[in-house]
């Protein structure tokens, strides 16, 4: 097992990384408070471990609370799910919330924790690859308004991360390429060494390989966590993170969140901003290339949805937490290794980049 | 005008005590960043301040908010036509948000703020005497929930307080009571010479007396910053401003928020904590009956509503906030002017004195 630590004061927290993690008990026991736990999961993840988390937990006066399963279920109207459970079992403010599931889960579940009577505890127990290596690290919490998705959140730590990768084993393998979008941002935005190694090795982590599994979980942690530790409420380079964000935001929405994972509409998003990077003159065309290439090689998709037009891109982006003052600033890649934050292009140019991609279709 | 300081490091924070204080624009231009402010406020209110606040703005590009007005629409709907107005006019994360009504806009749209975009700037102008002294000071922000009032929200602090004495003359006399009701707290939590000067000076509170009010809004917001500057999250001396409270919530849950205002329903609560202190050999039976009779001379009522039993207060105070494994802390009064948190007083005690209280209606 590799711990990894989150540096944020007396908000810091462990990332703990490693196979069977959760028949560990005592990691979770470190940082549960009060004897009353509420295990948050979905109708799709908690059948798989409903066994292993109620071993792990039967010192504690626990429930298990299935969500549905999905980003269209990442509404207000589920969080409301989880208070009307914590009221209705009586759960006070020394309780601990667990986020069992991926990132729609974790993210729900951290909001629930952040604002139920204004804050309680909570762990995250990510179960996808991109929960693992994103979206239970760092503190974001939130869920979705039908104008626009995460638009509603918190800043709220974790008091633990526990990313156990043999859980991995259970996730289908459309979820598992998603998720690799995430750790190939990483790559991209910061490590070029760590690129070039999943160009090399990018089968392995597809065959889930748990030694290359924990080498691409363990440099996207800590990648994610040195920046969030510099810049934890997004004030300058956090912001790097949404690499491929903006472009893949809006084709959720567009989507209206069905039939694109996040991580997908994330690998899209990335080839945008790399393409229009190019157009900027900042990347190669080979670099593009290159990264067209990998995303191709772990199976994810490369086109924009059908229909999505450079009006809707426009329109969708425009709504981007990013925006300020009207201008949308995107994260374009000056090389692979090395992405800056710019508002500094033509709206002309992305205008005509984004319908040229339509033509091309 | 006066102003005090809410001292919370860099979270730090003026309230701007006086009258005609919505008539000096440049006390909101000290707080506001970016152009694009909302105005959240209700349909009671909005109408009798429009005018002043569209002045004060006129610089901005600005917009305003009526909410339904009352404690039974402080919900997540309601904070969801917040969002909503937000997203269909393009305000990003550098927007200001202004509450402008009493204590359910003001702990709304706070909330509001928090959650905006994992977070926005916010400024409170209370219109109510009730949110002068209490609500708008100390960052808590949230909404009820049908099994409990304030389950969900945050401590988030605003940007500034603006307490215009002159909003007060357009307050019916019961919403006047109510805040009275609060006022009074702090002298019975913390200053007895406070409380001896409403028993002498509450006829001119009651007449609106300029001199008299700035007074006690000035006594009151320096105690709750005082209190709220050394325990800002309620680990501990901040519970005393909950004295009455976790009766009162009772109250106000039991009437489903309707017929009731807050501060009646807290000022009923008092009476009740201040009885029960009694009986736990506390404050002495002369002091209980000053209590009474300076909450009948400020025109509160002193008794429980219709049909609502022991078993009702018992089941709905166990989901107070302050509840701890099950037992629930009270703030009771040792004497006036020096309140306690205990959970340790005889529960049978607490069942046979609601019991009689509820024989003696």
């Amino acid at each position: 097992m590799q711990t990894l630590t989150v540096e944020l004061g007396n908000r810091s927290y462990p990332i703990y990384i490693g196979e069977q993690l959760l028949s560990r008990p005592e990691l979770l026991r470190r940082h549960i408070t009060g004897r009353k736990v509420l295990v948050v999961s979905n109708e799709t993840v908690l059948p798989l471990l409903r066994s292993s988390i109620e071993q792990a937990l039967e010192e504690y006066d626990y429930r298990l609370l299935a969500l549905p399963d999905g980003e269209q279920h990442k509404t207000l109207a589920s969080l409301n799910l989880i208070y009307t459970e914590l009221l209705n079992n009586g759960y006070d403010r020394h309780c601990t919330l667990i986020a069992l599931g991926g990132g729609v889960v974790g993210d729900i579940t951290g909001f629930a924790a952040a604002t139920y009577q204004r804050g309680v505890h909570f762990i995250q127990i990510p179960t996808t690859l991109l929960a693992q290596v994103d979206s239970s690290v760092g503190g974001k919490t939130g869920v979705n308004h039908e104008l626009g998705k995460n638009m509603i959140g918190a800043f709220y730590q974790p008091r633990c991360v526990l990313a156990d990768i043999s859980v991995l084993r259970t996730l289908p393998p459309r979820e598992l390429s998603a998720g690799l979008a995430e750790v190939i941002k990483y790559g991209l935005i910061h490590m070029d060494d760590f690129f070039e190694w999943l160009e090399t090795n990018y089968s392995r982590l597809l065959n889930l390989d748990p030694q290359a599994m924990s080498v691409a979980i363990e440099k996207s942690c800590r990648c994610k966590a040195e920046i969030v530790a510099a810049d934890e409420h997004e004030q300058g380079v956090r912001a790097l993170l949404n690499l491929g964000h903006t472009f893949g935001h809006a084709i959720e929405t567009f989507v209206k969140y069905q039939g694109w994972l996040h991580g997908e509409a994330v690998g899209v998003g990335m080839l945008l901003a790399a393409e229009f990077s190019q157009r900027c003159g900042y990347l190669s065309g080979k670099d593009v290339g290159r990264i067209k290439a990998l995303l191709e090689n772990v199976h994810l998709p490369v086109k924009t949805p059908a229909g999505m037009g450079a009006a809707d891109f426009l329109q969708l982006m425009a709504r981007d937490k990013k925006v300020k003052d009207g201008a949308i600033r995107l994260v374009l890649l000056e090389r692979i290794g090395h992405a800056i934050i710019s508002d500094n292009y033509s709206g002309a140019a992305l205008k005509e980049y984004l319908e040229c991609l339509q033509q091309t279709r």
